[in-house]
């Protein structure tokens, strides 16, 4: 349950930043801002798998040291300490790619860290839509259980496409739609076991929280990309440091409401051990490739690609922990994999 | 057991006909070869689309009456003479429409009943197939339980597609090879239920009969198209009569071999229910429907317009038989009908 609200928070790109890769991006951004060949096509599209292929690994190293942390055992950390580490570890780390630029490059007027209330005012919107819908997650248990919601959220994925279009006002073409509505199919179909069908008997009130939260959580994910690509020029890294410097003042505040007196008794890092720390740092290193995926791909490539990564950690635990693989996944993978095709075709073929 | 014996062999296109309804395609046709107008493609379109829902109607119904048949309880006629009267009464449908044409075109090259060795050598092939389909079915049953059966029993729409391409040598686009494996996957999905993954569990053995009953029983439908196909102008009544002729035949000798005992001291009707009756009458209707789908359309067409009635016939299930839906169905209807917009969207853009 712990580990789920740190999860859940990330995988909907709740807090977002880049790293020391961006450099890499910078440098061959470089050469793009200089003449529009081929060349710099292809290295905007290196990025963008390479940033992709990295959000995919860490969403689903993600899910097995969850696991492997529920096998475990239970950890009586509070999360709330956890979630502030990894706000601050990303700062740090974008903090620290910004050292590395500025000693190469000099300060200018993108990478520089001070901003403007204008710029920065935006910030810390995405960060209440996901505090909103974090609260409504603890109420949406009263109408579905934890496999139900798992099933749920899967809405996430229309609502994320149909606020992508409306929002960022970027076209689909009618067969990335229906790959679109394949990804949601096929996962939901891939997630279905034998008490699955309990989620048809939600009430009323569940669907319309379901939908809600997928909402809020579309919302979220598109503004922050609304927020990012608003001043393509600008530093990721100093956009990333304003997000997260806000990051860091929700949990701070969360920790004084809720673990206060726990922090206060037993220590800011009572019941820590290798595995919270490999979480906090698979936190942060998936929030910074979730921001980085904003910056040079988009929403719906995200959507995609924590989609894969849930197949993917499937069948690594299949290695790792003995689980089983249903008919219901193998089908849903199918219908995943087609969905991936059918979107990469729908593009070439506009 | 015994109806889905007939259903099978129906289903998969193993006796083929055609009818009165062929009369209006014929008078739409005489247009047709006047003049290459726009619209002889409407009349082609209309024919096709006539001919498609005629047979997803009637292959519904089918599965239908089957329900209605076991909870109507168990009947003891046998199964060889219902057969027979089912390729008896296709060959008697088709004689009709051919004397109605007669009457109004009179006898020509393309209408005439006779024919050559030539023309009638290849008829009885996709029935020497379906024949050893059937006889293997007795023993995948040895591997397979009857709805793990229903579940492998979807490698047909497969093993259609790439016959259809191999031997037809039909192109699919991409985007409608997606779509058919698309197809495959939702129809299976549809089927999940709690003890689907059994299936998984089937030896190799199950497997290879499954894939070469597949095969057999997709080659029996493209053969069939293609001996219908190969010479176009040939009036289709009379192209039946000689597919059932052989239909018959074969039906004939199994009366003999299998049920001659029971016919002699029963009587031929021993058994025969008001359900027989239907289910007579409907395999016959159906059997003319594919051979027309054949002959209009495709073979492509056909395994749609089959699954298309399978969600169809679940959905009147629920009204008729108080069945439940499963969130497996939900699932499965929606990737079936998203590769059913694939397949048009897929013709369109070549």
């Amino acid at each position: 349950m712990e580990y789920r609200k740190i999860k859940d928070e990330d995988n909907d790109g709740g807090t977002i930043s880049d790293d020391i890769e961006n450099l890499r991006g910078k440098g061959l951004l470089g050469v793009a801002s200089v003449s529009n060949v081929p060349a710099t096509e292809q290295a905007k599209w290196k990025r963008k798998t390479v940033v992709t292929l990295a959000l995919t690994f860490l969403t689903s190293s993600q899910a097995i040291l969850i696991v492997w942390s529920k096998r475990a055992g239970k950890y009586e950390y509070s999360v709330t300490t956890a979630n502030f580490l990894v706000e601050t570890l990303k700062c740090a780390l974008s903090l620290a790619a910004l050292a590395r630029i500025w000693k190469t490059e000099g300060v200018t007027e993108d990478n520089r860290l001070s901003t403007t209330l204008d710029e920065v005012i935006v910030y810390p919107i995405p960060a209440v839509l996901y505090l909103v819908k974090n609260l409504l997650q603890y109420y949406i248990f009263a109408y579905v259980d934890a496999p139900g919601y798992q099933i749920l959220k899967n809405l996430n994925i229309i609502s994320t496409g149909v606020l992508y279009r409306i929002i960022l006002k970027k076209k689909l073409s009618e067969i990335q739609w229906a790959a679109f509505i394949l990804l949601c199919a096929g996962c939901t179909t891939a997630q279905l076991n034998s008490r699955s069908d309990r989620v048809l008997q939600t009430p009323l009130q569940g669907w319309i929280m379901a939908i809600v939260m997928a909402l809020l959580s579309g919302f979220a994910g598109v503004y922050t990309e609304a927020i990012i690509k608003k001043r393509p020029s600008r530093n990721i890294n100093v956009q990333n440091f304003w997000l997260y410097i806000f990051g860091m003042a929700f949990n701070a505040v969360a920790i004084l409401i809720q673990d206060f007196d726990a922090v206060m008794n037993k220590g800011f890092f009572h019941g820590y051990s290798i595995i919270t720390t490999l979480m906090i740092l698979n936190h942060a290193l998936s929030g910074i490739a979730v921001s980085m995926v904003m910056k040079y791909a988009d929403n719906i490539v995200k959507v995609y690609s924590t989609s894969v990564a849930m197949l993917l950690t499937a069948v690594v635990s299949v290695f790792l922990f003995g689980f089983h693989l249903t008919l219901a996944f193998f089908l849903g993978a199918i219908v995943v994999s087609v969905s991936v095709y059918l979107h990469s075709a729908g593009k070439l073929q506009r």
